[in-house]
C-alpha cells in the first residue's frame, strides 16, 4: 500500500489516504519519496480549474527520492539511485514527436497528478524514461522545484537556441522567474526583472537580474522600446501584452509558460513590422531536463525554498495560496 | 521633370501629375519605368486606411526598369541595368538590423509610397541599396508583383529556415498566396490550400497545392488537427486563429503576412501545450530578394497576372478593389 494525501472534492483539505498501487509496470520504477515541492498547478489541479482533476486527488510532481523498485524491463536506472520526478509521468515513446525527442510535446503523454496519484505520498511511481538521475551537487531538498518550475523556465533557451548575447525580460519574479533570472544570468545573458513589487525588485538583482523594470508603470515599458530579444512571461495575469511587444527587439520572441487564461489580444501589424514572434511552452523532455540539473548543478543555480513537513500540507499549501511563499514551497519527511 | 499619376485626397482617382525629383541623391539611382504592379497595400496607402498617407500620393511599389541615372558614389548598378524596386526605397545602413542584413526590419528604412513618390510613373528614384538587379530569365511585365507580394510570402521560408519536409497551409488564394503556393511547391514541401472558393481550388492544385481545405468548413479544418509545421495566413479578414492553431504540428508555426486589424485573440493555453509560434513578418531583405528572384528564374515561378496601361490606372485600380484581379495586376507602358 502507498500512503498519499488526498483530496475527496475540489479545493478540500488534502487527508491522509492509502491506496494499492498494483504490480509494478515492466517498464515502470518506484520512488521511494524523499521531498516534494508544490507548484501552483497543483492548485490549479486541486482546484479543478481545469476541469480534468479526479478524486480522491493526490497532488505532487516534483518528486525527489530514491529508486526503491525497477520493473522489469528497467536497465537506465538502479534501486537506491537519488532520482527526480516532474509533470510527466510517462510517454507514447512510439509518435513522432517521442521518436524525435520531444517526449514533453506527446500527445499521450501521462501526467504525475493526472488521471493517477501523484508525490504527496511516501511513494510514487512512473515510467523509467520519465524519471531523471539527479547530480551529486544537487540538494534533495532543493531540487523539487527544478522539476516543473525550473525546466519550465530553462526549456525556451534550449528550444529557441537563445544566444548568450541576448537581452532577455522576465515577466513576474516568483516560483518560475526567480529560477528563470539565475538561469539567464548563468546563460550568459543580460537580464530584466519585470515586477511591480519594490521588495523583489532587490532580490531579482541579487538573482541575476542587471536591471529591474516595473511591470505596472506603462512609462517605465514604453521606455524600454526596441529593448529584448526575448521576454519570458510566468504570470498568469492579464497585461497589455501589445505594449510588451512593443520592447521587443527585431526578431524578437514574447514566450509564454504562465498560463494566462483570457484571451492575448495580439495585434497582427505589432507582429508583422519587427518580425515578432509570440509563443509559448510546457516543462521539457527528458533529455533537456537532464540537460537542466546538469547546467543548474555546475551554476551553482537551486530555488529559494520554504519547506513544511508532509504531515503539515495542509499549512503548505495555504501559504501558496496566499502568494506569500517565498519563492517555493518544498515538503520534506 | 517626373511624370506621374497622384491621387490628391483619401479613395482619390489618379490624375496626371508632375513633378520634380532635384538632383539625384550620390547614393541613389533613377529607374526608367517599365511596368508596375498595384499591391493591396498601394489600395490602403491611396484610401488613408494606416493614417500616414500624404497627399499628392503616387503608388506604386512593385517597380520594373531600367537604370536611367546613378549617383557619384553608386558602383553596385549600371546605367541600362534591368532592376525592381518593392516596397522600401532605403535604409539607414547604420542600425544594427541593417549590419545584421536585416534592412527589411531596419526602423529608418524609407517607404517607396510613403512621404514621396512612388512607381506609377514615368521614371522612380531610390537608394542604390533598395533596387535589385533582374535576373535575365524573369520576364520584365511579369516580374513586378514579385518585389512585394512575393518577396512577402518567400521571406518567411528564408527567415524560419523551413524544411522541404514541413507540410505547410497557406491561407487566402490571392496576390499573394498564389505566389505562396509556387514558392512552398519548389521548396519540397507538401502544401495545402486554405480557400472557400470552388475555382480557386482547382486552380490551386495547378500551383502547387497538393490538396485544399474549405476555409470556411469549420469540420473540415478540424480534421486536419496537428497537421502543418507552418502556416501562412495571407488574408486580411478575422478568423477563428485558435481553431487553425489546433491544425499545427508540436512546434508548428501561423504565422502572418497578411494584416487583418482585429485582434488575434489567441489562447496561451493553445501556444503552450504544442510549443506553438505565432508571428508576422514584412517584405524582406535586399539579399533575401536577390534569393527569391533566382529562386524563382530557377523554378519557372512567375505571378498569375492582368495587364493594364498606365493611362488606364483608374479601371486597374478598380478592378482590385473589387477582388477580381486574377491573381496580380500590372501597369504597363
Amino acid at each position: 500500500m502507498i500512503n498519499a494525501y488526498a483530496a475527496k472534492e475540489a479545493g478540500g483539505k488534502l487527508e491522509k489516504f492509502q491506496y494499492d498501487p498494483g504490480k509494478l509496470g515492466s517498464h515502470d520504477v518506484e520512488i521511494d519519496v524523499e521531498s516534494c515541492g508544490i507548484c501552483h498547478s497543483d492548485l490549479s489541479m486541486l482546484d479543478n480549474e481545469w476541469g480534468m482533476t479526479e478524486y480522491p486527488f493526490v497532488p505532487g510532481h516534483e518528486v525527489v527520492g530514491t529508486i526503491s523498485q525497477i520493473g522489469e524491463h528497467v536497465t537506465s536506472l538502479k534501486v537506491g539511485q537519488r532520482v527526480g520526478l516532474g509533470w510527466h509521468s510517462g510517454y507514447c515513446n512510439s509518435c513522432r514527436t517521442c521518436e524525435e525527442g520531444d517526449h514533453n510535446l506527446c500527445a499521450d503523454a501521462t501526467m504525475t497528478i493526472g488521471g493517477r496519484h501523484g508525490g504527496f505520498a511516501d511513494k510514487v511511481r512512473a515510467q523509467a524514461r520519465a524519471v531523471i538521475p539527479l547530480p551529486d551537487a544537487i540538494d534533495s531538498t532543493k531540487a523539487g522545484p527544478l522539476f516543473c518550475g525550473g525546466i519550465t523556465v530553462f526549456n525556451p533557451l534550449v528550444q529557441f537556441g537563445i544566444s548568450p548575447t541576448s537581452e532577455v525580460g522576465v515577466v513576474g519574479i516568483g516560483g518560475l522567474g526567480h529560477l528563470a533570472l539565475q538561469f539567464l544570468n548563468a546563460w550568459g545573458c543580460k537580464v530584466v526583472a519585470f515586477t511591480s513589487s519594490e521588495s523583489k525588485k532587490k532580490e531579482a538583482l541579487e538573482l541575476g537580474a542587471s536591471d529591474t523594470i516595473n511591470s505596472r508603470d506603462e512609462d517605465e515599458i514604453k521606455k524600454a522600446r526596441g529593448r529584448f530579444d526575448l521576454i519570458i512571461s510566468t504570470v498568469n495575469v492579464k497585461l497589455d501584452w501589445n505594449l510588451y511587444l512593443s520592447t521587443l527587439a527585431p526578431k524578437g520572441r514574447l514566450h509564454f509558460v504562465g498560463a494566462t487564461l483570457e484571451p492575448l489580444d495580439i495585434g497582427a501589424f505589432n507582429l508583422i513590422g519587427g518580425q515578432k514572434s509570440v509563443s509559448g511552452s510546457p516543462v521539457g523532455s527528458p533529455a533537456t531536463i537532464k540537460t537542466m540539473l546538469d547546467f543548474a548543478a555546475h551554476h551553482n543555480i537551486e530555488p529559494v525554498t520554504e519547506t513544511f513537513k508532509f504531515d503539515d500540507v495542509n499549512e503548505a499549501i495555504a501559504r501558496l495560496r496566499e502568494g506569500k511563499a517565498h519563492y517555493r514551497v518544498v515538503l520534506t519527511k
